[in-house]
């Protein structure tokens, strides 16, 4: 059958010759990537001179992509009168298989003019950044071009002018909300705090009091759970635009994930590339961050710092010179920033994984006598500092507020009606169905734990199969300054899979991310809160 | 027929589970980067957590190779219970189609830490270079990966010992050949200059004097011809390492493809992403160079270095900087080392592209009256420098023997019999089969000619199809320095294809590449030769 096959597309090959090919959907998932696949034999191929990771360019009907050129030998896959496309270019390009396109050797992106005189070590202006931002959004980069890019950029490569331009530029490659609202409100944490589920209380609060805060989230990239995975417990995160806009209407916040709004889209692109580096460079937190939430039409931010011997940020000054940075570009940008520097020495709250946070989230909630007290006066401190934007509130003021809300169950039946309008999903903190396969990690001695790994346990929690899996995770029993005995459990991981409890038993035996010592070794904070 | 297919590959999967998975060859070509293809269906997909561009390990019989995830939807590619590999990859796992697999996410490469210090700014020792470059050579950095790499070493952020670490790790990532011979002689040009076939001279010279001159080249890259595309017009030039080692000794030289002799295979990999990138910077062009020489058992090596204005060396504090680093980490190497800084200013000879600069070398061996003087006497000058390494040979008496041994003729029977030894193509300089679509390139006005410019005539030459169209090319009828009247011809295009001269010809229009002017114009070049 396969040499038929063959033979019947040679046949086909030697009519073609107009330059065209027809499109066809390869059903191949190259992530952000676009992948072009064309026949060995293809006349196109042979006449223009491509060679494989040649960078190409598809158009049709005035519409056009960028991908990279894979070179295919298998008639069975593609006949040489056909341009395949993986899934992602086969979206971008938007149009039905079948249809007649036509395929060139890709010019250089304009931009990359400026992106040699930044690697000769150059500054840049706001239009260079604007021509490599928008040619990055609209995917004319190649993960390689892309890396060069964020290399290029990461240190102290740029100045604080330079990340200005950079968040601008990023602002303006994407659509901007406008919510019509003079306070629009958010909040936000620079992560690598497990657990630390904040946002879920602190929207209802805030919420309740009156502020518009259309919050959206991301899922978990390299943590164990993001704020969209933890809520997706409870409801529907994955909202069009307009139901979201709705729902914000109405109750005047919301818990969403942002993942489809084409906010700063070239930082969606760049991640691709900066997460497989660990890459996470002042600079590009600072326009990562500052460019989705103007994007998202926000007016006033709070933004949560931890810092920590495992948080992202290790010391006082490395925290107070990324707030200079947040706070100059927050400025030229005219949103009202107000920076908090938080404990990161641990993880907040009891779970880690979207199950067991969101049991942590609910019980806050509920006033439960069990809910963690991190979690519950983290969220109100927080909140607190959201109402003092409003004009009426004294410095000061705000966590009473907080409080009052949370404590009069207003913050409850508020995150229920966003529950309910969002799409409710079956949820009982009190009845949870967690994985049941368990380790518990034990005390070897007595002592007082002086330290708790942020990284390890993270790491514990997504080898045992969070996010993916949502009732996986890692439950702490004991937090920084608690006493222990020999034998005490100091947290259960739970798994769904015998291989995921295989790969957590691995890393707790490696290192459980435990340190007992004396009660003098518990590390200070000298942090807000 | 597609929904059979599907219906059958979805039985196949059920019986699976025990994590093999059956070998397939996809015959997709995606350059140096390893793919593996894997259907979404697929049991070991599922389980193990793998997405799109993860990174893995295939492994069996105690083989394994790093591979880049793609992810089929399609049952017609592959089925459920198969692993699809792209052609470098199926290669570099050297097992036949149908054999059992394994596949596992691919821990980290080791030396990522090191990669990681060298991006916060620090200063690498010897063994983080030996960890990042064999990790490399085997294939274990993803291109991001590489392309961080190559960008945070590339302007000044390696100390001169660094560079001698690099070119030292990248020796010792390859095989090195040893010719037991105490003087192994090599010369090197950094490129840039278009023609300059100085090589293909200078071997049967040298070689006709004794020294022992196993020279092999490169193909081009970005340039119309390399000398092993020049060479390969008058005889095989792929040759395995036996029959190289066994022309060698017969006749003290050779002019070969040194592509597959796995010399400084590091090398070739960073290649994939420096090209696109067109970095070029000086601590990875002398790794590069050296590396590769030392591989090559070379002992004493002369080095050109030509400046000009469309040269890659501009200035001569730029190439003075150059030569400094090259002596440097060459001491560090024991090699011996002799540079000449020399003219850059235009191209080396008449002919641009594989036939016409065949042509160049032959005339200037047969002591044609029509033979380019630029690339006779450049040849001769080089070749009395190496054969000055000779300790019985005083400084200044080599340009006078080389002279002699190319007009007895010497040279000439010396390459002929290097021909012969590799496999003679029929070629006659005088009955040249060129290019026979052609582009006379005319000056619009009297003047003299004072500048040529390097880039935009191997820009010509690429688009009339060199070196892929060996009889392809550019031929110049003007220098630097002559004469000319309205109407005279410059240069002539040659192309074979229709389409390949119309690139040449827009090319041209756009820039033909010479300035016209005074003879006070003609830039000086203050070089040795």
């Amino acid at each position: 059958m396969a040499s038929g096959l063959a033979t019947a597309h040679h046949n086909a090959c030697s009519s073609a010759g107009d330059g065209h090919l027809s499109l066809r959907r390869m059903r191949i998932d190259t992530y952000h990537e676009n992948v072009a696949y064309m026949h060995r034999d293809c006349e196109v191929y042979r006449t223009e001179g491509f060679k494989a990771l040649s960078k190409v360019e598809v158009r049709t009907n005035g519409r056009s992509i960028m991908a990279t050129l894979n070179v295919v030998d298998n008639g069975e896959f593609l006949t040489c009168n056909e341009l395949g496309l993986s899934n992602a270019a086969f979206e971008q390009l938007g149009v039905p298989a079948g249809q007649l396109v036509t395929i060139s050797q890709a010019d250089p992106p304009q931009s990359i003019q400026a992106l040699h005189r930044k690697l000769a070590g150059e500054r840049l202006e706001m239009r260079d950044f604007q021509g490599i931002i928008s040619d990055i959004a609209a995917h004319r980069y190649s993960k390689i071009e892309m890396t060069a890019f964020v290399v290029a950029t990461h240190r102290d490569e740029l100045d604080r002018e330079e990340v200005y331009y950079l968040t601008q530029a990023m602002i303006e490659a994407g659509r901007r909300l406008d919510w019509k609202e003079h306070v629009v409100v958010d909040k936000h944490c620079i992560g690598g705090i497990p657990g630390n589920r904040t946002s879920m209380l602190v929207v209802p609060i805030v919420a309740a009091y009156g502020m518009v805060f259309p919050k959206t989230s991301s899922r978990a990239i390299t943590s164990p759970s993001g704020t969209a995975d933890t809520m997706e417990v409870l409801a529907k995160v994955e909202l069009s635009f307009e139901q979201m806009t709705r729902i914000v209407r109405e109750h005047h916040g919301c818990l969403t994930w942002g993942g489809t709004a084409q906010l700063s889209p070239a930082d969606d692109v760049l991640i691709s590339v900066e997460r497989p580096l660990s890459l996470d460079s002042p600079a590009q937190m600072v326009a990562s961050i500052l460019s989705k939430k103007v994007s998202a039409g926000s007016t006033h931010l709070v933004l949560d710092i931890p810092i920590g011997p495992t948080a992202k940020v290790r010391s006082m000054p490395e925290a107070q010179r990324l707030r200079r940075l947040f706070e100059y570009v927050a400025g030229r940008l005219k949103l009202s920033l107000d920076i908090v520097i938080t404990d990161g020495r641990q993880p907040i709250g009891n779970g880690i994984g979207p199950l067991l946070e969101a049991r942590d989230v609910m019980r806050v909630l509920e006033n439960d006598p069990t809910a963690p007290m991190d979690l519950r006066q983290k969220s109100l401190r927080l909140a607190g500092r959201l109402i003092e934007f409003s004009p009426d509130v004294r410095g000061g003021d705000g966590y009473a507020i907080a409080r009052d809300i949370l404590d009069s169950g207003r913050a409850l039946a508020k995150m229920k009606d966003i529950i309910r309008a969002q799409g409710a999903h079956p949820f009982d903190p009190n009845q949870l169905s967690l994985g049941a396969l368990t380790i518990d990690v034990i005390a070897d001695r007595a002592g007082v734990v002086c330290g708790i790994d942020n990284l390890q346990l993270a790491h514990i929690a997504r080898f045992a199969g969070a996010p993916k899996v949502p009732s996986a995770g890692v439950n702490l029993f004991k937090k920084l300054g608690d006493e222990v005995q020999a034998g005490d459990v100091l947290y259960r991981v739970h798994a769904n899979y015998p291989s995921d409890l295989q790969f957590a038993r691995q890393a707790c035996d490696k290192a459980n991310g435990y340190t007992l010592g004396q009660a003098s070794d518990v590390p200070h904070a000298f942090v807000e809160f």
